[in-house]
């Protein structure tokens, strides 16, 4: 999507450690007339299908899938609480993932309430890099036996393995912009 | 407002401890439509406010955040990130409060670049009780230096303090519905 590369380019900032900051308009400040934009543009790569819930992890996906639910009736979005320790328990799907971020592992995990067989997901998240995030909301979807319509975010690193762990279970992803390459005086090459 | 009151009676559970549980529609799971009834009810109590920013915490009150910018020709929506520890920094307001949930220290921070004395503020999260979360949003906003429309609030528990730190401090607050008490075997009366 173009018009994402562009505010990319102009807004985000690349910082050493191979770290994309876009924080003035998705991750910190969100740019909610912009993010519409992008939801139209979901909408776009998935129009036919009955979406009836979005799925996706705090904090940073909420925005996101938000507007992402407006362009399917404004149904319901449900989000994957992290923790840092596993509580057990039997009325919740519950997923460990590591997050390269903070060198720490965690957990996240979706009531049992609110995503079933009769659920026809789509998910959504702000990035894919290595697909930790992403990959346990699909682990959590193949618990809850829920359809999955497909995984969208809005900025890949497509340098990274995310994409790769994702397809080979079986899912489609789909990214709003994907960047191929990047580098610590603030070059981004798209895909 | 009697749809939010009558909805809570419906779907929350009150849990040991004083804990209103709203998984089912604000907390986990986020029934957008219904927030966007919600945020008409904001934008009527503050209409004619130029309010050109919502800000709010993570990870709650990012959806009931988007829902109000969408009555305020969807302006931006600025989220407070929670840390553990202070991270000292000269581009960023940071504030300490208590969870009284976690029974930990905190900290949120907001960097300037996303608040200043040229934005006129509404504060608007999910929850407040003892209302450290909100204090803390009101002391960023005397940093920044902006202009604070109101505070807002889907449910406050009014027997606890949190409106009356906030109006001490001289803010305008309003919540979308008011509980006045609530026990254990479930019962909620609202003021």
């Amino acid at each position: 999507m173009k018009l994402l590369e562009q505010k990319i380019k102009e807004d985000g900032k690349v910082l050493p450690g191979d770290i994309l900051k876009v924080d003035s308009f998705i991750n910190h400040q969100i740019d909610t007339k912009f993010f519409i934009e992008l939801a139209q543009e979901v909408k776009r790569l998935f129009p036919d299908e009955k979406i009836n819930k979005i799925l996706t992890v705090e904090a940073s996906g909420i925005g996101i899938s938000m507007a992402v639910a407006s362009q399917y009736d404004f149904c319901k979005v449900v989000f994957a609480k992290k923790n840092t320790a596993y509580n057990m328990s039997s009325d919740k799907y519950s997923v460990k993932l590591f997050s390269y971020t903070r060198r720490q592992e965690f957990f996240i995990s979706v009531s049992k309430e609110y995503l079933s067989s009769e659920d026809n997901v789509l998910i959504v998240d702000d990035f894919l890099a290595n697909g930790e995030a992403m990959n346990a909301l699909t682990s959590i979807c193949q618990q809850a036996g829920c359809k999955v319509a497909g995984c969208v975010v809005c900025v890949e690193k497509a340098y990274q393995q995310g994409r790769k762990r994702i397809e080979n279970k079986g899912y489609r992803v789909e990214a709003l912009a994907s960047i191929k390459s990047m580098n610590d005086i603030g070059d981004i090459e798209f895909c």
